[in-house]
């Protein structure tokens, strides 16, 4: 029985207790699909259980972290027949796996450090939101939430964690705008630290090190140990968000609202505006 | 584009503001597929938009108000094929359906009424559990919640719904003895009245005739009014308990546990001790 | 400068550390003006901050512990004139009122013994619902909630107090349908003793004595100090439940709905159902 | 039955699905009466209701956005004779309006747009902190929370607010030492964008041409579907904060404290030290 | 290194999944000195820790299920000098065992089954309020909570565990009185099941046998699974609960107050009224 | 009775409703013993009971604020034989004056005010997170909490306010990888004015005389009374962090993983990187 089918796209390793999963599909700008998600989440779990693992660390490759859900796949669900009717299908294609996701990212107990080399989009941007510790590659990173753009509303929690690690109204108006968080806006709370460089395969590689050397003396069994109190404050609330989230994004779905909009991207009538 | 596809089993009609929704599949128990769970929740949301509903009123037929989820429906979902594996196909047969009519029944605004003319079984009963007044057919009723005996943890918000209305120990000795819900255990608690009745027609129609009586000089707006006043302490928990009994239930349909032990009652070789 | 008028309607005193408020106007069953309301809470507060007192004792007189708001006074109130519209005149006679009285009652440190002689009516009932402990004069004691019936929603933090106290379903029946609640179903949940006698004065002198014997040899400082241990635990979902409860209220009021009904029961054109 | 006398000293339009309310008495620096609190409050009501609404803006005029509460108002008050005492003067006068404001702006559905021209005091002040985006005409502005200094409390939900959007430290300071709060704190954290302009009805018009533009092709029901999910986070915090603080603030305005210290302010024998 | 030396007054062991624990001192009524609660906290934690177990029964023997605090060993603590004076003499000997075992039985994630043979007092009574399943040998069986009369306020999360178990006024009129608890009070609510014997050996093999037959064919995995997901929505309230309680405390050891009346009842000069 | 002996290494007094807390073991660069932790908590409890009393300071003196625990201390304590094993040692040792200290600073009625002349570290760094309002003398200070280093977990609440007060993720890196909170991420979040000072004397008595000058006009009353209103949205919080954290802790300490790391301080075997 399998569990899911490999991801091509998506791979992972175990290093001295650090479970690395890198976004490898660089020519697509690390676009997803819905099962991209999901075996992306299905490896969060395996690193969740595994107990010689105390950091997860996610990277990605080439200029983007990851565009967001990807297009052409969005294009197909919704042609796709469903003798069942809209309601169905995307709560399979919409509801299950967003909340499957961000469940799996919001409940994990190891700290998960993200290497941001570049723009996340969407749900992945709300991934990037839901990680413990952001490393930026360099300035030009920024995150972009297009939901009113796209006829949706919040997904990943963001309605909790915008406001939690930006400020409440840096969040209300990125949100009610549809603006970029620039790298300005995101360092100092959500970056840590810009590394300053250019090849994403070097920061990636960078990041590892000084990670390794940094937690080498430590007593490892702590680091989850204290993600787990950090987390008790707030994951009642991720918890909360979620499922509302996926709710209130259901009835936009079902109405054919952001598929219209997802076309006119594609097509290019419609753009993202930075 | 049609929302989702009527289901034959479930019949529903308005009356003088009152929102009534009638399982009406009295040969099999009025067992469920996922499809008439959808549907049953597609029609709550029906009833509340309606400004003018200010009640809704869950009747069923024949011997039983709802023998669970149907048995057959879950074996033919088992064996169908899905090439991205058991992770994306449970997700969207069971977490997808269990989490959208357990949200659409505990953020409902009207107060719900259940007729209950009989036994209800696993996801049925948590949907008894959810309603805000229950009046029981006769002294025959019971819920039984036979989680443990399928490999499966509670559904449909049962994780805060039992322990609140039924005291915290009545709810564990349920649960982990897998036990039904006597008439006895319910009375005062869940049911607020007994009919004394056995036929269920005369049952159903007899309570919309005394319910009307009852709220014919009522200001209607102050009900709904009421009802979102009672919710708002509970709601939280009820969102939060129902992404974690659908998360955490998923372990097992992935590992194929419940499934097993479906097809066992099915072929009779195993029971639901009573 | 005089913090607040007496109510020549509502006695009180201390004894041994007990302080002992009565509703004292039999002939109009103890029914409450606004002001008698307000004056009621003033003494609350005085017990409250007295180190001595450690116990709070509400008694009534004659045949009603209280028919709750003066419908005269109401209609006095209706027909002021407030040059600057309903909502500010609405937000003084009642918003601020009925939150006062309530923040008052959830907030005391002291546990209140309530001595119901007989029935008590809307927010009179829901400050009964308020006390810790509450002793029946005898079984024709009952609590009516008419708000629905009156174009009104709860009130006192009922949409908490009644759910908690005499589980979800029964408050969501008895609010939905404006029924009595009876001896019975306050019996062993609200009520802890019924003293089975006829005549208030000797009720009231006997709950005293007993309260006296049944603490003579215990350390006094520890009985409010076990009350505020029990509400820190609800007292946060009383005051939101109290501010959500009045502004809600607020909006009928201001269109004029629980006015024409308390003329209609003034008029006797309209009657609570029991 | 008018609900509530206009003030000629607040102005509204709709333009394009934007509500616009504009306080318009420049020359009082537009200082507010308990009256004009509560208009403001019911002009958001109608905004809130109106579902051709999706952004709500707040604007002012002349140098101040508001010097807070009339001083001269409340010496009227004060004198007014009220032969029921201090406590139903001061819950008509202050807990029930301040309560009633907060709430409304609080539990508003559609972001608000707060165009901060210049300082806000007092209540005005914490209003400025319940909305969602505020724009800076220039580096000039500030707020000022002088409530030690007046022998008050904090209001409007600033013992929430403040700490969440200024950080915990820096709201006890500013509170415990009644210091203002300067643009430099405010800036990315309340204020997200400064527009360095001198002329308030320029600053005003700039501001709504903005949101016309980065809305304008956008999905309108997104917007304060955002919002929705945002708040439901705080809501009750922000509730339950608002029943405490006019309770609190009670107990100050009954002993007649802030009624001296306002006194004091009028003849300039007291200040607020910047 | 010893964890803990282990208590002769305390059997244990495992029986097919089954965790055992036995209070084995019928002679001083099973009395707990403070490194009894703890070794008894301590075999809590290894059945917690065991993945093998799914149950966690706690039995007793002879006439009371435990007498609670032993006298003595109070008696002897008092006397025990501390150079470093009263306060860190009862953070070790009162706070610290407390805190341990009240968390210890909270947090447990096996269902906690006892088998009440009789009379419980103080801090073990506290403890019968926090397992899951309590079944009783007979009528004869009562809970006693005299803090009240030893100058102390609620242990064990009894302020979370007795008003959501026996309802908010039957634990205020408990703990306000010291009144013991009866076997009429708890049944239905606490006590599930009366088994109506009167040998305590009897009735502990005879409960041990129910528990292995009706949950023979059940998932094992399903049992804490579901014991998870209910305390999911308490557990929170119960750690807050416990650090109030052993705090709150605090000040009364450290005035000596408690142990002036452990005296008292040693001497007989004070007794529990029942 | 001695509710606790005296610390030569604290001194205390109060000015003006000032009280005033000074460490003064200049020389151990304020390390501090079980004992000195138990101490300041107990004058921190006189601070909260003396109503004249309405700021409360912390001052230090030397170079460092606290280097926290004492390892010496440490290590007599685990010298120290205990027949009843490490689990009773370490309760008393280490979870009841922990969990004691954290909870008097974290419910502590008046605002804090520490003057952090130098560097904190551990357990004394926590406590100057739970302060109010944190003045630095100059920009060498910083925090150092190196639970990781020491087979520890956070302590004092940290879980909740670190990321509360210097950001989620700020505050995961930190406890991640053991690193030093510098001034510079302090500035503007737990810091509130640099004094630019050299000498610690001239620091402790120049911020005085500045709270002294700034609060001379106000309504002294009104200053806890905002503090009791800021606390109440994070108290609960604290406190089930408190307990959440003594007892994650306490397994580590059982095991004499912490007691070997800081024999590997003491004898410079291991050092916290800065």
């Amino acid at each position: 029985m399998t569990i899911i089918a490999a991801s091509e796209k998506i791979k992972h390793n175990v290093q001295d207790g650090i479970f690395v999963i890198q976004l490898d599909d660089a020519k697509s700008l690390n676009s997803m699909t819905g099962h991209d998600y999901l075996y992306l989440g299905h490896l969060m779990e395996i690193a969740d259980r595994d107990s010689a693992v105390y950091l997860t660390v996610l990277q990605s490759s080439g200029r983007f972290f990851s565009s967001g859900a990807n297009v052409g796949n969005i294009g197909a669900m919704q042609s796709a027949q469903d003798e069942n009717g809209e309601l169905g299908k995307w709560l399979s294609e919409f509801v299950s796996r967003n909340l499957f996701v961000t469940h799996v990212f919001a409940k994990h107990t190891k700290p998960i450090v993200c290497c941001l080399n570049g723009p996340a989009v969407g749900l992945s941007a709300a991934i990037v939101m839901l990680c413990d510790v952001v490393y930026a590659m360099n300035n030009s990173v920024y995150l972009l939430f297009p939901f009113a753009n796209l006829a949706l509303v919040t997904e990943g929690a963001l309605s909790v964690t915008l406001p939690m690690k930006l400020g409440y109204n840096v969040a209300s108006e990125i949100l009610t705008l549809a603006r970029p968080v620039t790298f300005d806006q995101l360092n100092g709370k959500v970056v840590t630290r810009n590394y300053n460089l250019k090849d994403t395969q070097e920061f990636n590689s960078q990041v590892l090190q000084d990670l390794k050397r940094a937690t080498g003396d430590l007593h490892k069994e702590s680091i989850p140990g204290m993600k787990r109190l950090l987390q008790r404050s707030v994951l009642d609330q991720m918890k909360r968000a979620n499922v509302d989230e996926v709710n209130d994004a259901l009835s936009y779905w079902v109405r054919g609202l952001p598929q219209q909009r997802f076309r006119e991207i594609k097509s290019k009538q419609r753009i993202h505006k930075m």
